[in-house]
Protein backbone atom coordinates (compact mmCIF):
# COMPACT_ATOMS: atom_id res chain seq x y z
CA UNK A 1 0.00 0.00 0.00
CA UNK A 2 1.73 3.00 -1.14
CA UNK A 3 -1.09 5.11 -1.05
CA UNK A 4 -4.05 5.21 1.26
CA UNK A 5 -7.51 5.14 -1.05
CA UNK A 6 -10.23 7.37 -0.12
CA UNK A 7 -13.96 7.82 -0.70
CA UNK A 8 -15.02 10.89 -2.07
CA UNK A 9 -17.12 11.35 1.00
CA UNK A 10 -14.48 10.86 3.59
CA UNK A 11 -12.86 13.70 2.73
CA UNK A 12 -16.25 16.69 2.73
CA UNK A 13 -14.79 18.03 5.68
CA UNK A 14 -11.93 20.25 6.27
CA UNK A 15 -10.19 17.18 8.53
CA UNK A 16 -10.23 13.53 6.67
CA UNK A 17 -10.40 10.24 8.57
CA UNK A 18 -9.70 6.77 7.40
CA UNK A 19 -12.12 4.25 9.06
CA UNK A 20 -11.17 1.68 7.23
CA UNK A 21 -10.12 -1.60 9.31
CA UNK A 22 -8.17 -3.21 6.33
CA UNK A 23 -6.48 0.13 6.24
CA UNK A 24 -5.48 0.98 9.76
CA UNK A 25 -4.49 -2.34 10.32
CA UNK A 26 -1.82 -2.30 7.32
CA UNK A 27 -0.87 1.31 8.38
CA UNK A 28 -0.14 0.40 12.33
CA UNK A 29 1.16 -3.05 11.54
CA UNK A 30 3.81 -2.26 8.12
CA UNK A 31 3.81 1.28 8.01
CA UNK A 32 4.33 2.36 11.68
CA UNK A 33 2.47 5.36 10.93
CA UNK A 34 2.82 8.33 14.44
CA UNK A 35 1.40 11.46 15.04
CA UNK A 36 2.84 13.81 12.64
CA UNK A 37 3.93 11.72 10.01
CA UNK A 38 3.13 12.66 6.13
CA UNK A 39 1.12 9.87 4.24
CA UNK A 40 0.41 9.78 0.64
CA UNK A 41 -3.53 9.79 0.29
CA UNK A 42 -5.60 9.28 -3.15
CA UNK A 43 -9.22 10.48 -3.25
CA UNK A 44 -11.16 7.27 -5.65
CA UNK A 45 -11.56 8.80 -9.00
CA UNK A 46 -10.30 12.49 -7.50
CA UNK A 47 -6.82 13.73 -6.89
CA UNK A 48 -3.99 12.57 -4.48
CA UNK A 49 -2.39 14.61 -1.56
CA UNK A 50 0.11 14.36 1.02
CA UNK A 51 -1.29 14.51 4.20
CA UNK A 52 -0.24 14.84 7.95
CA UNK A 53 -1.81 12.64 10.40
CA UNK A 54 -3.33 14.35 13.03
CA UNK A 55 -4.41 11.84 15.17
CA UNK A 56 -4.21 7.65 15.67
CA UNK A 57 -6.78 5.02 17.12
CA UNK A 58 -7.94 1.13 16.99
CA UNK A 59 -11.13 2.77 14.75
CA UNK A 60 -9.75 6.31 13.11
CA UNK A 61 -7.08 7.75 11.63
CA UNK A 62 -7.41 11.45 10.79
CA UNK A 63 -5.78 13.60 8.64
CA UNK A 64 -4.73 17.16 7.47
CA UNK A 65 -4.49 17.83 3.90
CA UNK A 66 -1.19 19.38 3.12
CA UNK A 67 -0.49 19.58 -0.66
CA UNK A 68 -1.71 17.90 -4.25
CA UNK A 69 0.44 15.68 -5.68
CA UNK A 70 0.02 13.87 -9.64
CA UNK A 71 -1.45 11.03 -10.18
CA UNK A 72 -0.10 8.99 -12.66
CA UNK A 73 -0.99 8.59 -16.15
CA UNK A 74 -2.88 5.45 -17.58
CA UNK A 75 -1.35 3.10 -20.28
CA UNK A 76 -3.22 3.69 -23.51
CA UNK A 77 -3.93 0.22 -23.28
CA UNK A 78 -7.36 -1.97 -23.40
CA UNK A 79 -6.37 -5.55 -22.40
CA UNK A 80 -8.30 -8.04 -23.36
CA UNK A 81 -7.92 -11.42 -21.76
CA UNK A 82 -9.77 -14.97 -21.58
CA UNK A 83 -11.45 -15.34 -18.40
CA UNK A 84 -8.67 -17.12 -16.26
CA UNK A 85 -8.53 -19.84 -13.14
CA UNK A 86 -9.80 -17.77 -10.53
CA UNK A 87 -6.14 -17.46 -8.48
CA UNK A 88 -4.59 -15.93 -11.10
CA UNK A 89 -7.58 -13.37 -12.00
CA UNK A 90 -6.65 -11.93 -8.90
CA UNK A 91 -2.87 -11.51 -9.64
CA UNK A 92 -3.59 -10.78 -13.44
CA UNK A 93 -6.34 -7.91 -12.05
CA UNK A 94 -3.86 -6.42 -9.66
CA UNK A 95 -0.53 -6.27 -11.61
CA UNK A 96 -2.68 -4.64 -14.82
CA UNK A 97 -4.36 -2.07 -12.28
CA UNK A 98 -0.59 -1.49 -11.20
CA UNK A 99 0.89 -1.07 -13.96
CA UNK A 100 -1.75 1.22 -15.40
CA UNK A 101 -4.14 -0.56 -17.78
CA UNK A 102 -6.92 1.98 -18.76
CA UNK A 103 -9.31 -1.00 -19.72
CA UNK A 104 -9.70 -4.59 -19.01
CA UNK A 105 -12.52 -7.28 -20.83
CA UNK A 106 -12.26 -10.86 -19.50
CA UNK A 107 -14.06 -12.59 -22.61
CA UNK A 108 -14.75 -16.62 -22.67
CA UNK A 109 -13.06 -18.69 -24.95
CA UNK A 110 -13.14 -22.92 -25.86
CA UNK A 111 -10.25 -23.61 -23.00
CA UNK A 112 -12.11 -21.40 -20.34
CA UNK A 113 -13.48 -23.52 -18.26
CA UNK A 114 -17.78 -22.73 -17.66
CA UNK A 115 -17.13 -22.80 -13.60
CA UNK A 116 -14.10 -19.83 -13.84
CA UNK A 117 -18.06 -17.49 -14.58
CA UNK A 118 -19.31 -18.90 -11.17
CA UNK A 119 -16.30 -17.81 -9.20
CA UNK A 120 -16.86 -15.84 -5.75
CA UNK A 121 -13.65 -13.88 -6.87
CA UNK A 122 -15.62 -12.28 -9.84
CA UNK A 123 -17.40 -10.47 -7.20
CA UNK A 124 -14.17 -9.17 -5.97
CA UNK A 125 -13.09 -7.30 -8.56
CA UNK A 126 -13.50 -3.93 -7.07
CA UNK A 127 -11.07 -5.05 -3.84
CA UNK A 128 -8.43 -6.36 -6.45
CA UNK A 129 -8.76 -3.05 -8.34
CA UNK A 130 -8.12 -0.87 -4.76
CA UNK A 131 -5.11 -3.30 -4.18
CA UNK A 132 -3.43 -2.10 -7.12
CA UNK A 133 -4.43 1.43 -7.33
CA UNK A 134 -2.92 1.49 -3.66
CA UNK A 135 0.21 -0.11 -5.28
CA UNK A 136 0.77 2.14 -7.49
CA UNK A 137 -0.41 5.40 -5.99
CA UNK A 138 -2.97 5.49 -8.84
CA UNK A 139 -6.44 6.67 -7.81
CA UNK A 140 -8.73 5.99 -11.13
CA UNK A 141 -9.82 2.75 -11.58
CA UNK A 142 -9.73 0.98 -14.78
CA UNK A 143 -12.95 0.19 -16.92
CA UNK A 144 -14.34 -3.29 -16.71
CA UNK A 145 -16.25 -5.40 -19.11
CA UNK A 146 -17.34 -8.46 -19.06
CA UNK A 147 -18.31 -10.60 -21.98
CA UNK A 148 -19.65 -14.32 -21.96
CA UNK A 149 -19.53 -15.29 -25.23
CA UNK A 150 -16.61 -15.05 -27.42
CA UNK A 151 -17.98 -15.14 -31.02
CA UNK A 152 -20.70 -11.87 -30.38
CA UNK A 153 -17.69 -10.09 -28.77
CA UNK A 154 -15.27 -10.67 -31.31
CA UNK A 155 -17.74 -10.15 -34.45
CA UNK A 156 -19.70 -7.46 -32.67
CA UNK A 157 -17.36 -5.06 -29.87
CA UNK A 158 -13.90 -5.91 -30.75
CA UNK A 159 -14.19 -4.20 -34.33
CA UNK A 160 -15.23 -0.54 -32.58
CA UNK A 161 -12.31 -1.05 -30.72
CA UNK A 162 -9.91 -1.17 -33.43
CA UNK A 163 -9.21 2.31 -34.88
CA UNK A 164 -6.23 3.33 -37.11
CA UNK A 165 -4.04 4.71 -34.07
CA UNK A 166 -5.25 1.91 -31.99
CA UNK A 167 -4.46 -1.53 -33.50
CA UNK A 168 -5.33 -5.34 -31.52
CA UNK A 169 -2.50 -7.55 -31.12
CA UNK A 170 -3.15 -11.31 -30.19
CA UNK A 171 -0.06 -13.45 -29.49
CA UNK A 172 0.24 -16.73 -30.39
CA UNK A 173 3.31 -19.08 -31.06
CA UNK A 174 2.87 -19.97 -34.49
CA UNK A 175 3.00 -16.79 -37.04
CA UNK A 176 5.69 -15.01 -38.22
CA UNK A 177 6.19 -11.97 -37.24
CA UNK A 178 7.37 -10.82 -33.90
CA UNK A 179 5.07 -9.02 -31.08
CA UNK A 180 5.92 -4.67 -31.80
CA UNK A 181 7.87 -3.07 -29.55
CA UNK A 182 8.03 0.63 -28.19
CA UNK A 183 4.65 1.74 -29.87
CA UNK A 184 3.67 5.19 -29.23
CA UNK A 185 0.24 4.65 -29.90
CA UNK A 186 -2.49 3.40 -27.83
CA UNK A 187 -3.89 -0.41 -28.49
CA UNK A 188 -5.72 -3.10 -27.54
CA UNK A 189 -3.92 -6.70 -26.44
CA UNK A 190 -5.40 -9.79 -26.68
CA UNK A 191 -4.54 -12.69 -24.38
CA UNK A 192 -5.50 -16.29 -24.76
CA UNK A 193 -6.12 -19.18 -21.69
CA UNK A 194 -4.16 -21.14 -20.67
CA UNK A 195 -3.39 -23.72 -23.41
CA UNK A 196 -4.18 -20.97 -26.18
CA UNK A 197 -6.81 -19.82 -28.37
CA UNK A 198 -8.13 -22.66 -30.53
CA UNK A 199 -7.67 -22.21 -34.58
CA UNK A 200 -10.97 -21.26 -34.87
CA UNK A 201 -10.60 -18.40 -32.30
CA UNK A 202 -7.25 -16.98 -33.82
CA UNK A 203 -8.99 -16.97 -36.95
CA UNK A 204 -11.99 -15.23 -36.23
CA UNK A 205 -9.62 -12.67 -34.28
CA UNK A 206 -7.59 -12.06 -37.46
CA UNK A 207 -11.21 -12.00 -39.88
CA UNK A 208 -12.41 -8.77 -37.44
CA UNK A 209 -9.47 -6.54 -37.25
CA UNK A 210 -6.67 -8.73 -35.08
CA UNK A 211 -3.22 -8.89 -35.73
CA UNK A 212 -1.08 -11.86 -34.52
CA UNK A 213 2.31 -11.98 -33.52
CA UNK A 214 4.66 -14.29 -31.60
CA UNK A 215 6.71 -13.39 -28.71
CA UNK A 216 9.59 -16.14 -29.44
CA UNK A 217 9.92 -19.63 -28.29
CA UNK A 218 8.99 -19.94 -24.45
CA UNK A 219 5.06 -20.35 -23.44
CA UNK A 220 4.86 -17.83 -21.05
CA UNK A 221 1.72 -17.95 -18.11
CA UNK A 222 -1.25 -15.54 -19.38
CA UNK A 223 -0.04 -13.67 -15.65
CA UNK A 224 3.34 -13.10 -16.46
CA UNK A 225 2.97 -12.41 -20.03
CA UNK A 226 0.79 -9.22 -19.10
CA UNK A 227 3.41 -7.34 -17.40
CA UNK A 228 6.05 -8.63 -19.97
CA UNK A 229 4.01 -7.41 -22.68
CA UNK A 230 2.81 -3.75 -21.57
CA UNK A 231 6.92 -2.70 -20.53
CA UNK A 232 7.73 -4.39 -24.17
CA UNK A 233 4.97 -2.22 -26.19
CA UNK A 234 5.23 1.19 -23.53
CA UNK A 235 8.91 1.54 -23.86
CA UNK B 1 3.49 -28.02 -17.77
CA UNK B 2 4.82 -27.67 -21.74
CA UNK B 3 7.31 -30.06 -21.48
CA UNK B 4 8.59 -32.96 -19.45
CA UNK B 5 11.67 -32.65 -18.06
CA UNK B 6 13.50 -35.68 -17.54
CA UNK B 7 17.29 -36.46 -15.79
CA UNK B 8 19.28 -37.95 -18.21
CA UNK B 9 19.74 -41.62 -16.81
CA UNK B 10 15.71 -41.68 -17.27
CA UNK B 11 17.00 -41.47 -21.10
CA UNK B 12 20.00 -43.87 -21.15
CA UNK B 13 17.87 -46.56 -22.79
CA UNK B 14 16.48 -46.92 -25.88
CA UNK B 15 12.88 -45.84 -24.65
CA UNK B 16 12.66 -43.21 -22.01
CA UNK B 17 10.84 -43.65 -18.95
CA UNK B 18 8.64 -40.82 -16.74
CA UNK B 19 8.39 -41.75 -13.49
CA UNK B 20 7.88 -39.14 -11.37
CA UNK B 21 4.23 -39.22 -9.64
CA UNK B 22 4.32 -35.27 -9.94
CA UNK B 23 4.43 -35.59 -13.81
CA UNK B 24 2.37 -38.57 -14.19
CA UNK B 25 -0.76 -37.42 -12.33
CA UNK B 26 -0.26 -34.01 -14.36
CA UNK B 27 0.32 -35.55 -17.80
CA UNK B 28 -3.24 -37.77 -16.95
CA UNK B 29 -5.55 -35.18 -15.30
CA UNK B 30 -4.48 -31.98 -17.07
CA UNK B 31 -3.48 -33.03 -21.05
CA UNK B 32 -5.29 -36.34 -21.23
CA UNK B 33 -2.46 -38.01 -23.01
CA UNK B 34 -3.13 -41.29 -24.68
CA UNK B 35 -1.09 -43.87 -26.46
CA UNK B 36 -0.10 -42.57 -29.79
CA UNK B 37 -0.22 -39.19 -28.88
CA UNK B 38 3.44 -37.02 -28.81
CA UNK B 39 4.92 -35.66 -26.15
CA UNK B 40 7.68 -32.78 -25.97
CA UNK B 41 10.20 -33.80 -23.51
CA UNK B 42 13.37 -32.31 -22.33
CA UNK B 43 16.35 -33.90 -20.98
CA UNK B 44 17.87 -31.63 -17.77
CA UNK B 45 21.23 -29.10 -19.04
CA UNK B 46 20.58 -31.41 -22.85
CA UNK B 47 18.21 -31.01 -25.29
CA UNK B 48 14.57 -31.60 -26.14
CA UNK B 49 12.22 -33.79 -28.30
CA UNK B 50 9.30 -34.46 -29.45
CA UNK B 51 9.24 -38.42 -28.64
CA UNK B 52 6.01 -40.94 -28.82
CA UNK B 53 4.08 -42.52 -25.76
CA UNK B 54 4.29 -45.97 -26.02
CA UNK B 55 2.48 -46.94 -22.59
CA UNK B 56 0.78 -45.10 -20.06
CA UNK B 57 0.15 -46.31 -16.04
CA UNK B 58 0.22 -45.50 -12.92
CA UNK B 59 3.82 -45.90 -12.23
CA UNK B 60 4.95 -45.07 -15.58
CA UNK B 61 5.00 -43.47 -19.23
CA UNK B 62 6.69 -44.83 -21.63
CA UNK B 63 7.97 -42.95 -24.54
CA UNK B 64 10.28 -43.41 -28.06
CA UNK B 65 12.53 -40.46 -29.31
CA UNK B 66 11.15 -38.88 -32.25
CA UNK B 67 12.89 -35.96 -33.38
CA UNK B 68 14.97 -33.23 -31.77
CA UNK B 69 13.31 -29.57 -31.32
CA UNK B 70 15.68 -26.42 -30.62
CA UNK B 71 15.69 -25.07 -26.76
CA UNK B 72 14.89 -21.30 -26.45
CA UNK B 73 17.81 -19.07 -25.58
CA UNK B 74 18.45 -17.26 -22.42
CA UNK B 75 18.43 -13.81 -22.50
CA UNK B 76 21.72 -12.43 -21.32
CA UNK B 77 20.57 -10.75 -18.07
CA UNK B 78 21.74 -11.20 -14.64
CA UNK B 79 18.88 -10.38 -12.03
CA UNK B 80 20.19 -9.48 -8.55
CA UNK B 81 17.29 -9.33 -6.15
CA UNK B 82 16.97 -8.32 -2.54
CA UNK B 83 15.86 -11.36 -1.04
CA UNK B 84 12.02 -11.17 -1.42
CA UNK B 85 8.99 -12.74 1.01
CA UNK B 86 8.78 -16.76 0.59
CA UNK B 87 5.50 -16.37 -1.43
CA UNK B 88 6.98 -13.98 -3.77
CA UNK B 89 10.21 -15.99 -3.94
CA UNK B 90 8.31 -19.20 -5.58
CA UNK B 91 6.71 -16.51 -8.68
CA UNK B 92 10.24 -14.91 -8.85
CA UNK B 93 11.42 -18.06 -9.53
CA UNK B 94 9.62 -19.80 -11.69
CA UNK B 95 8.51 -16.25 -14.17
CA UNK B 96 12.42 -15.58 -14.04
CA UNK B 97 12.61 -18.96 -15.17
CA UNK B 98 10.30 -18.77 -17.45
CA UNK B 99 11.33 -15.63 -19.12
CA UNK B 100 14.83 -17.21 -19.53
CA UNK B 101 16.73 -15.33 -17.57
CA UNK B 102 20.17 -16.89 -17.09
CA UNK B 103 21.54 -16.06 -13.62
CA UNK B 104 20.19 -14.96 -10.38
CA UNK B 105 21.45 -13.72 -7.44
CA UNK B 106 19.79 -13.59 -3.92
CA UNK B 107 21.52 -10.94 -1.69
CA UNK B 108 20.33 -9.66 1.16
CA UNK B 109 19.31 -5.92 1.82
CA UNK B 110 18.67 -3.49 5.04
CA UNK B 111 14.60 -3.93 4.61
CA UNK B 112 15.01 -7.74 4.26
CA UNK B 113 13.17 -9.57 7.13
CA UNK B 114 16.74 -11.60 8.61
CA UNK B 115 13.63 -14.76 9.06
CA UNK B 116 13.72 -14.25 5.20
CA UNK B 117 16.61 -16.67 4.88
CA UNK B 118 15.30 -19.23 7.35
CA UNK B 119 12.46 -19.90 4.99
CA UNK B 120 11.88 -23.86 4.19
CA UNK B 121 10.99 -22.37 0.56
CA UNK B 122 14.81 -21.40 -0.10
CA UNK B 123 15.57 -25.52 0.21
CA UNK B 124 12.78 -25.40 -2.69
CA UNK B 125 14.70 -23.74 -5.43
CA UNK B 126 15.04 -26.62 -7.66
CA UNK B 127 11.67 -27.24 -7.46
CA UNK B 128 10.49 -23.52 -8.65
CA UNK B 129 13.25 -23.76 -11.24
CA UNK B 130 11.34 -27.26 -12.61
CA UNK B 131 8.31 -25.93 -12.78
CA UNK B 132 9.70 -22.39 -14.71
CA UNK B 133 11.70 -24.74 -17.12
CA UNK B 134 8.90 -26.68 -17.85
CA UNK B 135 6.41 -23.97 -18.26
CA UNK B 136 8.82 -22.48 -20.98
CA UNK B 137 10.16 -25.12 -22.67
CA UNK B 138 13.50 -24.79 -21.50
CA UNK B 139 16.24 -27.38 -20.29
CA UNK B 140 18.90 -25.64 -19.08
CA UNK B 141 18.48 -24.30 -15.26
CA UNK B 142 20.12 -20.46 -14.72
CA UNK B 143 22.95 -20.08 -12.09
CA UNK B 144 21.56 -19.38 -8.74
CA UNK B 145 23.87 -17.32 -6.31
CA UNK B 146 23.04 -16.38 -2.62
CA UNK B 147 25.22 -13.72 -0.70
CA UNK B 148 23.81 -12.99 2.61
CA UNK B 149 25.89 -10.11 3.13
CA UNK B 150 24.68 -6.77 1.31
CA UNK B 151 27.95 -4.54 1.37
CA UNK B 152 30.61 -7.69 0.61
CA UNK B 153 28.47 -8.38 -2.18
CA UNK B 154 28.16 -5.17 -3.78
CA UNK B 155 31.70 -4.23 -3.10
CA UNK B 156 33.85 -7.23 -4.00
CA UNK B 157 31.12 -9.46 -6.18
CA UNK B 158 29.42 -6.81 -8.26
CA UNK B 159 31.85 -4.86 -9.98
CA UNK B 160 33.25 -8.75 -11.17
CA UNK B 161 30.12 -8.80 -13.18
CA UNK B 162 30.36 -5.23 -14.85
CA UNK B 163 31.78 -5.06 -18.14
CA UNK B 164 31.82 -2.85 -21.32
CA UNK B 165 28.81 -4.50 -22.96
CA UNK B 166 27.30 -5.73 -19.53
CA UNK B 167 26.43 -2.74 -17.35
CA UNK B 168 24.35 -2.80 -14.22
CA UNK B 169 20.85 -1.26 -13.54
CA UNK B 170 18.93 -0.79 -10.73
CA UNK B 171 15.23 0.83 -10.74
CA UNK B 172 15.10 3.51 -8.29
CA UNK B 173 12.02 6.06 -7.81
CA UNK B 174 14.20 9.17 -7.10
CA UNK B 175 16.28 9.76 -9.76
CA UNK B 176 16.35 11.52 -13.42
CA UNK B 177 17.05 9.45 -16.37
CA UNK B 178 14.37 6.62 -17.15
CA UNK B 179 15.28 2.82 -17.33
CA UNK B 180 16.90 1.93 -21.11
CA UNK B 181 14.76 0.12 -23.35
CA UNK B 182 15.60 -2.37 -26.14
CA UNK B 183 19.03 -2.97 -25.19
CA UNK B 184 21.21 -4.59 -27.03
CA UNK B 185 24.05 -6.44 -25.36
CA UNK B 186 23.93 -7.96 -21.99
CA UNK B 187 23.23 -6.41 -18.78
CA UNK B 188 22.84 -6.78 -14.77
CA UNK B 189 19.27 -6.17 -13.22
CA UNK B 190 19.18 -4.92 -9.16
CA UNK B 191 15.88 -5.06 -7.60
CA UNK B 192 15.13 -3.70 -4.19
CA UNK B 193 12.66 -5.51 -1.58
CA UNK B 194 9.82 -3.94 -0.81
CA UNK B 195 10.38 -0.40 0.38
CA UNK B 196 13.38 -0.50 -2.27
CA UNK B 197 16.82 0.03 -1.20
CA UNK B 198 18.33 2.72 1.70
CA UNK B 199 19.87 6.00 0.36
CA UNK B 200 22.79 3.87 1.73
CA UNK B 201 22.59 1.33 -0.22
CA UNK B 202 21.75 3.04 -3.46
CA UNK B 203 24.68 5.01 -3.00
CA UNK B 204 27.15 2.39 -2.10
CA UNK B 205 25.40 -0.06 -5.62
CA UNK B 206 26.50 3.13 -7.61
CA UNK B 207 29.70 3.78 -6.18
CA UNK B 208 30.37 0.31 -7.09
CA UNK B 209 29.52 0.93 -10.82
CA UNK B 210 25.66 0.65 -11.09
CA UNK B 211 23.48 3.22 -12.90
CA UNK B 212 20.05 4.19 -11.34
CA UNK B 213 17.06 4.70 -13.41
CA UNK B 214 13.55 5.25 -12.60
CA UNK B 215 10.55 3.04 -13.94
CA UNK B 216 7.78 5.99 -14.27
CA UNK B 217 5.51 7.21 -11.40
CA UNK B 218 4.26 3.90 -10.53
CA UNK B 219 5.27 1.75 -7.43
CA UNK B 220 5.47 -2.05 -8.79
CA UNK B 221 5.70 -4.67 -6.64
CA UNK B 222 9.24 -6.75 -7.53
CA UNK B 223 7.48 -10.11 -8.63
CA UNK B 224 5.63 -7.64 -11.48
CA UNK B 225 7.95 -5.39 -12.20
CA UNK B 226 10.42 -8.51 -13.18
CA UNK B 227 8.70 -9.18 -16.76
CA UNK B 228 7.87 -5.62 -16.97
CA UNK B 229 11.62 -4.74 -17.03
CA UNK B 230 12.45 -7.91 -18.85
CA UNK B 231 10.21 -6.98 -21.48
CA UNK B 232 11.40 -3.45 -22.02
CA UNK B 233 14.87 -4.24 -22.18
CA UNK B 234 15.01 -7.14 -24.20
CA UNK B 235 12.64 -5.97 -27.05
Amino acid sequence: MNIVLLDPRQTEQALWTISSKRQIEHLKQHVDIQVGDTLKVGIREGKRYITEILEISDQKIVLKRLQEQAVPDKLPVTLIVAMPRPKVLRRLIVDSVTLGVDKIILIHSYRVDKSYWQSPFLQQLDQYITLGLEQAGDTIAPKIEIYKRFKPFVEDVLPTLIHENCPAFVAHPYVENPMPSSIEHSCNIVIGPEGGFIPYEIDLLIKNGCQAFHLGNRIIRTETVIPYLLGRLFC
